[in-house]
C-alpha cells in the first residue's frame, strides 16, 4: 500500500481524500492543514493534524500530495515539503513553471525525493495532449479551448469591484470556432473569437448597475477582449444555480501530410467535468503513485507528467496492461 | 541526427519516408524491400536496397521502422532486425501483443538494442487514452468507437466472396451512440448499437447481387452482429470515390467522483484521419525517436507506448516544452 498525505483541506484537498480512498493501492495516512485541525472534520474520517506535525510522519509517509494554492502557497510548501517526502502538486502558473522546478528538483536532488509539479488538467492533461499532437504531426497547429467552466480567477476579479457582493463568472469556448478547427482548416483565431465570458453578479442594492456593467467589459486582460454579458442576480440564486465548480475544455492538433501536404488530420481532446477540483484530484492522485514508484526506482529529482512512462500512473502491472488495453 | 531505415515499401513505409523528411532531427539512410530495388522508385529520392542487405547497414542506421503487415511479416521481420538494429513496428494483433512481446524482448536483451512494439493509432494512441482514463478515474467505463473509415480486413473478406471484384467498406460510428456517451450516463452498448457497416462492392455481370448482398451481410463476425448496408457500385465509381484510406474514431472514459459519486466526467479523445497509414506514419516516426533515446539511455528491451517518458517522443528539449507548452 502507498502511503498517503494530503497537505491542504480545501476543496482540492476534499478531492484528493475521496481519490485516494478510491484506489485500491494507496492508504491515506492523514490530512495536514494550517488551521486548527480539532475545528475540522474530514469527509471520511481520515485524521486530520497540524501542518506543523508532518516532521514526525516522515517515516509513515511515502508520498505528500500537496493541495495549496498556486499564487501563495505551493512555491512555498512544496519545496518544505519535498525534503522529507516525495510530493506532487499541482502549480499552474505557467510563466513560473521552470523557476519551481528548478528549485524543486535542487531540493529532491539533494534529500533523494521525487517531486512531480504542475499536473492537474491544464497544466497536465492537456500538456501532454499538445505533446503528443505536436510530436505525431509535426506541420500542424496547436488549438486550447476552455470551458464551458467556472474560472475562480475572474470571479475574483469581478468581486474586487466596488459595489459587488459576489460574482460568478463562466467561460464559453465559441462553438462556430470549435466546429471551425475540427474542419482541419487551421484557421487562426483571435482571442475574441476563441472565448466568450458570462458573468453573473449579485450588487449591493445602493450600487449602480450600469456602472459596475462597464467597468467588468472593460476590465483590461480579464474581460476587455472578449465579449462578455454581465447578469445581475441575488444572492440566493447565485448560492442556488451558481455554486458548482464545472470546468473542461479542448485541446486540438491540426496537421497534414502527405508528399502534397493534402491528406489532413484532426485530432481532439475534450474534458466535461461536473468538478474541476476532484478530477485535477484523480490527475493528483494516479501522479501520486507516479512519484512513488519513480522513487523506488531511485529515479529523484523534479518531474513533471512529460517524463512519466504512463504506465506508472495506472495501478495494474504493465503486462496486465499489454494483455488488456494496448 | 538520427539515422533511419524503412523495411517494407507499402502504404505504410510511404507514409514514414515523408514523415521522416518533416523531422528536422532525422535522416533517411534507406529503405529495404522483399521486391527488386530497381523496380521501384521512391518518393522523395531515397535509396532503396534489397532487405537481403540490411546487414552490411548495422553502422549506418539507428532505428529500423518496420512497414509490413501484422499477420505474416511483424512477427518474422520485427524479431529479425532487432537482432541488429533498435526497431519499431506497429504489430496490431491485440490478442497476441504478449507473445510478441516476450519474442521481441528476449531478442532486444540479448543484443542491446530497443524494441517498441504495437505503435500507432490502434494500438497506440488509444491505448494510452484507456490508460490514462482508467488512471484517472479508476471509477469508471471505457468506451472505443471507430471510424467513419476504411476497414481493410473487412473489405478482404467481401473480395473472398465468388462474383466479387472488388470492395471497400466503411465502419461507421452510430451517432446517437457516441451522444448518449457524450452525456456521461456510462450505458451499455450493444456491438449492433455502436457500429454500422457501409459496402461498395463491384460484382461480375453474371453474378446475383441479391444473393451477394445476403452473404456479405450473414457473414459471422464480420457482418452479422451488425446492421449493414450493401450498395453495387461500378469499378469505375469505386476507383474514383473509394480509393482513399480515411480513418479514426473516439476513445471515451467516463467516470464520477465525490463522497456520494454525483459529480460525472466525460474525457473524449477523436481522431479524424485522412490518411490511415500515414497518420499511423507519424507515430512510428516519434516513436523511433524515442527508441534512440531510450538506448542512448542503455535501456534496452521491448516496449510499448505505455513505458515511454512522453518527452522522449518529441523533437525539442524538456526544458523548452516545459518552457514552452507544459
Amino acid at each position: 500500500m502507498i502511503k498517503i498525505g494530503i497537505y491542504g483541506y480545501g476543496n482540492l484537498g476534499k478531492g484528493v481524500e475521496i481519490a485516494t480512498k478510491l484506489s485500491k493501492d494507496m492508504e491515506l495516512v492523514g490530512i495536514f492543514t494550517r488551521r486548527e485541525p480539532s475545528n475540522l472534520k474530514s469527509q471520511t474520517g481520515a485524521k486530520i493534524y497540524s501542518c506543523n506535525y508532518t516532521e514526525n510522519m516522515i517515516d509513515k509517509i511515502d508520498v505528500m500530495i500537496m493541495c495549496g494554492g498556486s499564487a501563495n502557497d505551493l512555491p512555498v510548501q512544496t519545496a518544505q515539503m519535498a525534503s522529507f517526502f516525495n510530493v506532487v502538486d499541482s502549480f499552474d502558473t505557467h510563466a513560473k513553471i521552470p523557476e519551481h522546478f528548478e528549485n524543486i528538483n535542487k531540493i529532491c536532488l539533494k534529500n533523494n525525493k521525487v517531486g512531480i509539479i504542475s499536473t492537474g488538467w491544464d497544466p497536465g492533461m492537456f500538456s501532454l495532449m499538445r505533446l503528443y499532437g505536436q510530436a505525431i504531426l509535426p506541420t500542424g497547429k496547436d488549438y486550447t479551448f476552455w470551458g464551458p467552466g467556472v474560472s475562480q480567477g475572474h470571479s475574483d476579479a469581478i468581486r474586487r469591484i466596488p459595489g459587488v457582493v459576489d460574482a460568478r463568472q463562466y467561460t464559453i469556448p465559441v462553438e462556430d470556432s470549435l466546429n471551425l478547427v475540427r474542419t482541419g482548416k487551421n484557421p487562426d483565431l483571435s482571442v475574441r473569437e476563441k472565448h466568450t465570458r458570462e458573468c453573473y453578479v449579485v450588487i449591493n442594492s445602493d450600487a449602480n448597475p450600469k456602472e459596475i456593467e462597464e467597468k467588468i467589459k472593460n476590465m483590461p486582460n480579464y474581460f476587455s477582449d472578449y465579449d462578455t454579458n454581465v447578469y445581475f442576480i441575488t444572492q440566493e440564486e447565485l448560492d442556488k444555480n451558481h455554486k458548482k465548480l464545472p470546468h473542461g475544455g479542448t485541446v486540438f492538433r491540426t496537421g497534414c501530410t502527405g508528399l502534397d501536404r493534402t491528406n489532413n488530420h484532426v485530432i481532439e481532446y475534450k474534458l466535461k467535468l461536473d468538478s474541476n477540483p476532484e478530477f485535477t484530484a484523480g490527475v493528483l492522485v494516479a501522479c501520486a503513485r507516479a512519484a512513488y514508484r519513480l522513487s523506488t526506482d531511485r529515479n529523484y529529482g523534479c518531474k513533471t507528467i512529460f517524463d512519466i512512462p504512463p504506465a506508472y500512473l495506472h495501478e495494474r502491472s504493465n503486462e496486465d496492461l499489454r494483455a488488456t488495453i494496448l
